[in-house]
């Protein structure tokens, strides 16, 4: 498989992506810039102080890392901030339970809400309940989320956290509380952002830990009524400015040819976002800088995108679709690390099929990192995922994310969960990708439409 | 070994215990004990109006049970009330931390104390601090709890916590907040009993979660004066009644000799107290309620106390030996289950050396559930340990604790933490102790010295 690649990468050979390979190994900087991050930064909500501080600590990191090019683009984004969150089982047997509010939600009266809860198994058993049952009572969606490498078990049942104030109050719910869209088992309730639409009155949304939803499951299995009293304080707050900053390794010969690498630098408020999305953070900067310390200049240029507001729905990632709508066509691959920082297993692709023999050469410098060949059908991630619609061919670095659920969202969100050896394979593979796709001069559109 | 233990135990011989332990193997009623323990009460802490309510589900669940007596004890007890807890660091690099009030302490002011801390690696190295490094700071102890499956870790560090706050205060500290003695790398603070003493002023005291002690000691490492600021509002309020609530087996010849059972019923206040001490509870009650229910009448009374206020300071524990100081020569054998839910794996006695035959026999009996012999030098548990100043035999089922120190104390010591096969093999064992023990002729007295 030696000669086939060099064939295809004539400039960077094997013997040096093995030499790349090894010093990144051997290197724990994607480690030390999550850790600078979640250290001197911490939380970073959008549009809270943090959020500023974050874009600051992004551009000197940029600098200090000895990017070429270093700048940031304004996004608007409304502030929320999340206030207080308690709540108690009032009956049969009261006591009290872990709550949180959901991202977005609206605060309930200072007094709170009590009242009986009506339980559905998810989101659909709900949709298709008779409102006789819900009116006046806190709605109470109980899916279990499933653990599993990829972490589908998420998809299946996040509509429960993005859809359950909108369905709860269309059948006149006071409230509404989630068991936690998370696979652990720990104390823990998990946020994330929910939405509200125009034509349904606005009710207060929350996510209990999971231990507390099976303690509400053990009240109700014995056919009593379970009542609930929950006092949240969000607020929102007007609209702030933050930034997507950005830097580049330019490349050699086609400078306007980009490999974005992307991931997001805000997080949720009550961990210090170190999987979420610090680890992303810490593997897309750390490959740009890898990169340029070991003096390979790649063929095109390395973007660098860190966005802002993700996790408050992807305006980091909107913005930046949109202004850089008209050089879109020169975004050559779009990959973004937004999953923890788990062990890399998979190269998925969404190119060309004419371009797939480049993908199986770079497939094949990344087996020895325990990497096979995927499918042709990527989705990329999240702050990426609008750049198919404009023809940009994206990439899939699957990560193992056996347990990110187990702390997504959550105060347990920390350094700790982070293996520094498991970061170092990832930021591996991605300077890998990075310095090959670079030099693919392969037509790698039309992609194929996803199926 | 069959032959051994018929000539031994002439009323129950080894078919009848064999039978005996498969059936309790089958049986889930230890795990459904603690399952309504902590559903119907929830969090017990002495004082409180759940503390009341525990007692009277004891007496309740005793009964059903079909135990032949059943009666309480008065014990009176100290109120304290947690109040909440908050804290930040100020500087280097403002955010959240994670902190729990230790048990007992004293309020912050209402504006909080905000003051630059001194860190010292565990108690010993702040004994042996010059007062002007501590004068008007907050001191924060920083012991690392070893995981163990005896638990040993958790005694070498646990002065941080009982300690911290006098040692601090002779030195003119404002306050103490201490790593938390912990084996876990989750978000929680773990709480627990702290001292006061009356020759030196009460500071306030709390542990905060092992992921932000890490924080706060990457900040020390970047060199930088780190500041917290913490709000505390415990209160003690008065003193309150709470009782041991005792059940019985009667024995057939020897009714007034005692097999004692022990666990505590009380639990801190903001997990549901699980592992400790629901699992004990549901592990000694179980035992008396299996033998009664398959007619094995024991030679000797089985005596199960559910001790109160063992948390803060082995409130009920003391009265017990107080009450029953002159019966106290006829307490054959004592015991006690306080440390979580795992596979017990070794019999430590501490009987007269003349009986370490019979104790070989049962022995015997436990090794199918993968239970050796171990040492004649047993301390028993928390509230019994004050039993063998009295001459009373005392015992160990040591159990697996590698992980108990995970959930120990905190709000994540919840029932899903409880493997339901694990518990039963406990169960199965103190079965098969309190049968067999209840038949032991030999002297069992003086008991050897600790060594
Ligand atoms: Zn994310
Ligand atoms: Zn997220
Ligand atoms: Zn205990
Ligand atoms: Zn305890």
């Amino acid at each position: 498989c030696s000669t086939t690649s060099i064939g295809v990468f004539a400039k960077i050979d094997n013997a040096k992506i093995k030499s790349l390979q090894q010093m990144s190994l051997e290197s724990s900087l994607s480690y030390e810039i999550v850790e600078s991050l979640t250290v001197e930064v911490g939380p970073r909500l959008p549009g809270s102080p943090a959020d500023l501080k974050t874009v600051a600590w992004a551009e000197a990191k940029f600098k200090a890392l000895n990017y070429d090019k270093i700048y940031k683009e304004p996004v608007e984004i409304p502030v929320w901030t999340r206030g207080a969150a308690s709540a108690e089982i009032t009956a049969p047997f009261p006591q009290p339970i872990v709550i949180t509010a959901l991202g977005g939600s609206v605060a309930t009266p200072d007094e709170g809400i009590e009242a009986e809860i009506v339980r559905f198994d998810n989101i659909e058993q709900l949709q298709q309940a008779d409102s006789k049952l819900v009116e006046g009572k806190i709605v109470f969606i109980d899916p279990i989320t499933e653990r599993h490498r990829t972490g589908k078990g998420y998809g299946k049942v996040v509509g429960a956290r993005s859809k359950g104030a909108v369905e709860s109050a269309k059948k006149g719910a006071l409230a509404v509380v989630i068991r936690s869209i998370g696979t652990d088992s720990d104390r823990f309730a998990h946020t994330g952002m929910m939405r509200y639409s125009d034509d349904t009155i606005k009710i207060p949304a929350a996510a209990m830990s999971v231990p507390d939803a099976n303690q509400v499951n053990a009240m109700l299995d014995r056919g009593q009524p379970v009542r609930i009293k929950m006092n949240l304080s969000p607020a929102s707050k007007g609209v702030a400015s933050s930034y997507n900053v950005i830097g580049e390794i330019t490349g050699s010969t086609y400078p306007d040819e980009i490999i974005l690498l992307g991931a997001h630098h805000d997080s949720w408020d009550e961990g210090t976002g170190a999987l979420d999305d610090g680890a992303g953070v810490g593997i897309v900067m750390a490959t740009g800088a890898l990169i340029k310390k070991h003096s390979v200049q790649p063929k095109r240029t390395i973007r660098v995108v860190l966005y802002a507001a993700e996790e408050i729905g992807l305006i980091g990632g909107k913005a930046y679709a949109k202004a850089h709508e008209k050089e879109l066509d020169k975004h050559r691959f779009a990959l973004e690390s937004d999953f923890g920082a788990g062990l890399i297993w998979r190269l998925d692709t969404r190119v060309n099929p004419a371009a797939l023999e480049d993908m199986k050469n770079i497939a094949r410098m990344l087996e020895p990192l325990g990497i096979e060949m995927g499918h042709n059908n990527a989705g990329g991630g999240p702050d990426i995922s609008m750049l198919p619609g404009y023809g940009v061919p994206v990439i899939n670095l699957q990560q193992d994310g056996s347990d990110y659920f187990d702390y997504h969202h959550t105060p347990n969100d920390t350094l700790d969960k982070i293996d520094p050896a498991k970061i170092a394979q990832n930021t591996t593979a991605w300077v890998t990708f990075a310095v090959m796709a670079a030099e693919v001069d392969a037509q790698l559109r039309p992609i194929p439409e996803r199926k």
